[in-house]
C-alpha cells in the first residue's frame, strides 16, 4: 500500500509507459489486458526472460542498460527461432533507489528499442520490489509451421556461429556496447528459415548453448577452437575457455546442410552479418559439443555457461 | 553463477516444471520458446500481473498459496474479459528460502489450477531472487471482436458485481478461501459477452475498481452501500468503507442494460453464481463512482483501493 504522493502502478503506467503502448492491441493501456489477432497463416513464438539486480545485471546499472538488455535477451530468442517481433508485455519490479530520473531513463530506451525491433508494448504489470527486476513476454510472428528449433539437426551439417564469441562477457568486466546495447542478428534469423536445420541463441554460453542443441538434436558436435570468431579484444584476452563459456553473446548459433554454404555466404554478406563455420554436427547418442584443439585433442572446460538460476 | 550443487535454471525447469507443460506448444519446455496458433475467427486476450513477497503474499506464504493467488490474480483480468483460458508463461524469482519443498508445493498446486482452468503451461523464466516474485502472462481466447472492455457502458446501465466482497481483506487478517484459493468466475465471464457493456475484474477495491470502469465509460455511478454484497463475516466485521476498498476480492463488476436484467439472473442461477444489482451508470463528465448510504448522502472514502505498486 502506498500513499498519494509515492508513484503508484497507475500514475507509473499513464505517465509514462502509455505513449509506448500506442497500439490497437493495447490501446494505450487504457485497459489491463490486450487484444491480439494474429494473421492468417501465421502463428506466434512467445518467449520469456526476467533479468533480476545483482543477478542478471549490475544493482547500480542504470535504466537504460536495463531496458536495452531486458528487450535484447528476449530478441535473441526471437531471432534464433526465425520470428519476426510482434509484441510484448513488461513486468516492472521496481527497486526503491529506482527513482523517477531512473524509469524516465528507462522508458526512453524502452521505446527506442521497441522502434528499432518494430514491437508493439501490449501491456504488463508494474509492482514495488525491494530487488529491481524486469521481465518481458515476447511475441513474434512466423509463417504456419515454420519456427526454427534446436531439434533439427541432420547427420552431416556444418555448424555455424553469427558475430564474434565472449565480447559481452569481456565488456562485463571492461564495461562496452557488446554487454550494454546487445544487437541480436533478427533479420539473419528469420531469413534461416528454409536454409538452417537446427538454431540456439548463444546466451548461456556457446558451448552450454551447443550442448543444448545436441540434446534435443540427438549427436555431437566437434567444434574447432581456433574457429570460433574472436574479437580482436578477444583475441587478445586469449581465453579460450573463458570466451566459449562467457555467455551473454546473443548470437545465433546454427546447423545446416553442406550445400547451403554458398546460399549463407551470400546472405550474411547481404545483412552484413559476420558468419562462422566453428564444426560438424554428426548424430550420436552422445549428445554433447566437443571443444577440439588444433591437433584434434579435447579441450576440457570446468564450466561451459552462465547459469542463469 | 551456481556450481552443480546448487538447483539450477534447467534442473528446476527438467525435473518440475516440465511435466505440465505437456501440450504441443510448449513440448514439455524442450526448446527456449512456444509455438501457438490462433484458431479461425478468435483473437488473444493477453495479461499479465507480478506478485511480490512482501507486497502481494506474506514472505512466509507457502509454495501452494503463492501457486494459486498468482494464477487467480490473473484468471480474474480473462474472467472480466469474457476470455477462455488458453496458455501462460510464469516467471518464478525463487527466493532463498524457497526449498525444494517450497518448490515442490509450488508446482503441485500450479499444475491443479492449470487443470481447473483448463490452462497450457507454454514456457517462462526461472532465476534466483533474494525477494520472492511469480509473475504470469496469460492468454486467453474470445471471438474476434468480442472481448468485453471497461469502456462500454451506456447512460442508464445498471451496475452488477459477482459473490460477495470484501472477504479476501478479512481473509488477511484472519487466513480463509478467499484470499487463499480464490474462484475467479471465468464461465460467467465468457457468458457475459453479448449481454454486458463494461465489465472489469475487482482486484484493487470495488470502488477503485468502478472509478476505472467510470473513466474508460465516461460517466458517473450511484453505488448503494446498502446492496453491496457482503459474506456473513463481512456483515459482522461491519465495516463497508474497508469492505468495498480491500481489494484482492477477483468478481466482476460489470453494467448492463436494464432490459438484460432476467436473462442475466438466469445465468446466474445456471452457474451457481451469487449475482447482486449494487447501482447504477450514467454518462456524464463526472468520471467517478459515489457509494451512497441509504439516505442517499455520499460516504466519503479516504482510500479507495489498495495500489498493486
Amino acid at each position: 500500500m502506498t500513499d498519494n504522493q509515492q508513484l503508484d502502478e497507475f500514475g507509473l503506467i499513464a505517465e509514462l509507459l502509455a505513449p509506448l503502448a500506442d497500439n490497437e492491441a493495447a490501446e494505450k493501456l487504457s485497459d489491463d489486458a490486450a487484444r491480439v489477432s494474429v494473421p492468417d497463416g501465421q502463428e506466434l513464438v512467445i518467449s520469456a526472460d526476467v533479468l533480476v539486480a545483482g543477478v542478471h545485471f549490475p544493482e547500480n546499472a542504470d535504466g537504460g542498460l536495463v531496458a536495452k538488455r531486458t528487450i535484447a535477451c528476449n530478441m535473441s530468442d526471437l531471432a534464433a527461432k526465425g520470428a519476426k517481433p510482434h509484441g510484448c508485455l513488461l513486468m516492472l519490479g521496481v527497486a526503491p533507489h529506482w527513482d523517477s530520473g531512473w524509469l524516465a531513463d528507462f522508458v526512453d530506451a524502452f521505446g527506442d528499442s521497441l522502434k528499432t525491433y518494430e514491437m508493439q508494448l501490449w501491456g504488463g504489470d508494474t509492482v514495488r520490489a525491494t530487488q529491481g527486476f524486469a521481465g518481458l513476454t515476447v511475441h513474434g510472428l512466423v509463417p504456419h509451421g515454420e519456427m526454427l528449433t534446436r531439434s533439427g539437426a541432420q547427420d552431416g551439417d556444418d555448424v555455424y556461429v553469427t558475430g564474434t564469441i565472449g565480447d559481452a562477457f569481456l565488456d562485463l568486466l571492461r564495461g562496452g556496447a557488446a554487454y550494454a546495447d546487445p544487437q541480436p542478428p533478427l533479420a539473419f534469423g528469420q531469413a534461416l528459415r528454409g536454409l538452417a536445420n537446427a538454431t540456439i541463441d548463444v546466451s548461456d554460453g556457446l558451448m552450454a548453448d551447443l550442448d543444448h542443441l545436441c540434446v534435443a538434436s540427438g549427436g555431437v558436435m566437434e567444434i574447432s577452437a581456433e574457429h570460433v570468431p574472436l574479437s580482436e579484444a578477444g583475441k587478445v584476452h586469449g581465453d579460450i575457455k573463458a570466451m566459449v563459456s562467457g555467455g551473454d553473446d546473443l548470437q545465433i548459433a546454427f546447423t545446416a546442410a553442406p550445400q547451403k554454404a554458398e546460399a549463407l555466404v551470400k546472405l550474411a554478406a547481404t545483412l552484413d552479418i559476420k558468419l562462422t563455420r566453428i564444426g560438424k554436427f554428426s548424430s550420436s547418442p552422445r549428445k554433447q559439443a566437443l571443444l577440439l584443439a588444433a591437433d584434434g585433442t579435447e579441450i576440457i572446460l570446468e564450466r561451459r555457461g552462465f547459469r542463469h538460476f
